[in-house]
């Protein structure tokens, strides 16, 4: 290609400081290094924890910054010793990355592998530990190993899965975060078995996805709960079966849904990142086996408590990250799986922009209607 | 038999209050009524349990009581309807039930069987809901469903475990409680493959089960944590390979193990019940899939904590009770694995005394180089 091995440069969304407006600039993309690849961005989502380190929640929140992490592209260039994947190449980016050969991915127990965590945790290239962004020379940071919110981004080669060209990239870039977070957390990290009973709080996306996944499992009952009703509605499309409103009640909602269940639930998920609802996630979970999965992500410094007596009578507290699927491995699995119908993507989303329009795209995020917000990187 | 169907007046040790000495009473055992075993106690063994409810901390805890649920006896009589056990029978009281028809032993997941609960937690027997100890018409109440502080006891039929007569009974009384709830926190809770890195916190005999129980399941190393270094030579027979005394570092001790072991622990053990250690037992272990095993009991009210980002990135929390065993299925195959010298039991019993000097066993209990004080009940 004409810019292979040269400086790109094309418009990104830069996150200057925390809580400001992001500012459509010129931003120069270096040429991948050795074990990266460089991938021209064509639909980019918006994701929660976008908002989260842009809001200045995020210890590791770094500025400037290019945020973005749930997107589809075209590989453009490869760098020296790339193999899995080469230019023109479909490709969803993964903040998660699997390199096959660390403790982590050798252990068979996890998808966290830790290749690249102390270059990515710090928002530079493990290969240099420099940035490949820069507006006049000035370094702009990587965010998650990915950096979506610009037309053309570089990632390191064990952060990039190879899919079916035939994929809609418009659509599957939603499988670069929320929806795999959310089916995982249920087919990987809880092991939902047929005829559970499922309590979801937080009915955005990743909780939907959840649903969608628990219902797939087979469970018998798949309690919705958020504090607004409107989303019943749409949450019973993807499996919710009942719905509870926490203001409707006086009693803590844990006891709301021990009440509700005979004990308590089987398997609780927690999808918004509030330490009191994961609290309440884990204690409405049937004593003697109840387990509750954290899926949300709590603000920095946040801290979750209960009582020893709820873990030694039988209840399980875990967590999920990227819903515990191995990225390069079982992307291109999902989107398989999305192209034979078997999972939703196209009914998460919910409004489609452009990268300028970035900003209201944030507000959108915000507002009880928006589940996803694909944006357009071409306009 | 003489007695059967009459009441028995023997000797127990009474605790009339918290923390006040248990006094020896002369004590009415009433019969059995339907469902229920009057057993002989011909051992008994003193647990940190008993000292935790008598010390006032048990929130469940009623005076006056008879304490004591770790012995072994002879059954006296049984009451209507009573098919698995008979006068003359061998037996273990067991204060975890099994009855096989309850949700929780249907269930196959846990051992926390709910049948007579309701009724163990306040001290009553099930049938009338009524004691069937008293003093001079004064009732006293039962404790954890056992009361094997008492040269006769009554309990549920549900909480008693036929066992091989052949069985040394001031051997295998230890089998009630301590050593199988550390055998089980390893082999049901953790389910410890080889190769493990252990970390067990607090080497009592629960701790030091856990040992013995790592070991049996081929774990690599077994960590030792306690402050009183003196533990670490006897430690040692147990299973224990390396030996950290908290006071030795300066750092937090989830750190000084983290560092140990090149990122953490894969299982921890708190046989302790400090809800400060607890933390430390989860932080301790490895990113990704160390999973860490509340075993001690905690004083009431006290609560654990910890930032969700511990288990979002792959640890797990979870508790055991009675170490996960089914006690009446699976007291009598660990008599005959004891019998068979697959598991220690002696080596747990490092004082015998009498039932008289009962006093003097709890302030043994609170010494650094006691294990298990047995006390023969007939003196």
């Amino acid at each position: 290609m004409a810019t292979q091995g040269q400086v790109i440069t094309c418009k990104a969304a830069v996150a200057w400081e925390p809580n400001k407006p992001l500012v459509i600039e010129d931003v120069q993309v270096a040429p991948p290094q050795a074990g990266e690849v460089r991938v021209k961005i064509l639909f980019a989502a918006l994701c929660h924890t976008d908002a989260y380190t842009w809001g200045g929640k995020d210890p590791e929140g770094l500025f400037p910054s290019i945020l973005g992490h749930e997107a589809a592209g075209i590989v453009e260039s490869v760098g020296e010793g790339v193999t899995d994947v080469k230019p023109g190449d479909h490709v969803i980016p993964c903040y998660q990355a699997e390199c096959g050969e660390c403790k982590f991915c050798k252990s068979g127990k996890t998808n966290l592998c830790g290749k690249v965590r102390a270059a990515t945790g710090v928002g530079v290239m493990l290969n240099d530990r420099t940035s490949r962004f820069s507006i006049n020379g000035k370094p702009i940071y990587h965010f998650m190993g990915t950096s979506t919110f610009s037309q053309y981004t570089v990632v390191h080669d064990v952060s990039v899965a190879k899919i079916d060209p035939k994929a809609p990239l418009d659509k599957v870039c939603l499988l670069g975060c929320g929806v795999p977070t959310g089916l995982g957390a249920v087919w990987n990290t809880a092991k939902v078995e047929p005829g559970s009973i499922v309590a979801i709080f937080g009915l955005g996306t990743v909780g939907l996805a959840v649903a969608e996944g628990a219902k797939a499992a087979g469970a018998s009952r798949i309690i919705g709960i958020d504090i607004d009703s409107k989303k019943f509605e749409i949450a019973k499309n993807f499996g919710v079966t009942e719905f509870v409103n926490p203001k409707d009640h006086e009693k803590p909602i844990q006891q709301v849904l021990v009440d509700l269940t005979d004990g308590g639930v089987d398997y609780s998920f927690e999808c918004i990142g509030n330490v009191s609802v994961m609290r309440a996630a884990l204690e409405c979970c049937h004593k003697g086996w109840g387990t509750s999965v954290i899926v949300g992500v709590a603000a920095s410094g946040q801290e979750i408590s209960t009582r020893p007596f709820q873990l030694v009578t039988g209840r399980v507290w875990k967590g999920t990250a990227f819903g515990g699927f191995k990225s390069r491995s079982q992307v291109p699995w999902l989107v398989d799986k999305y192209l034979k119908k078997e999972i939703k993507v196209d009914e998460y989303i919910t409004h489609n922009l452009t990268l300028a329009e970035i900003n209201k795209a944030f507000d959108l995020m915000h507002e009880g209607g928006c589940l996803r917000c694909v944006l357009s990187m071409d306009a």
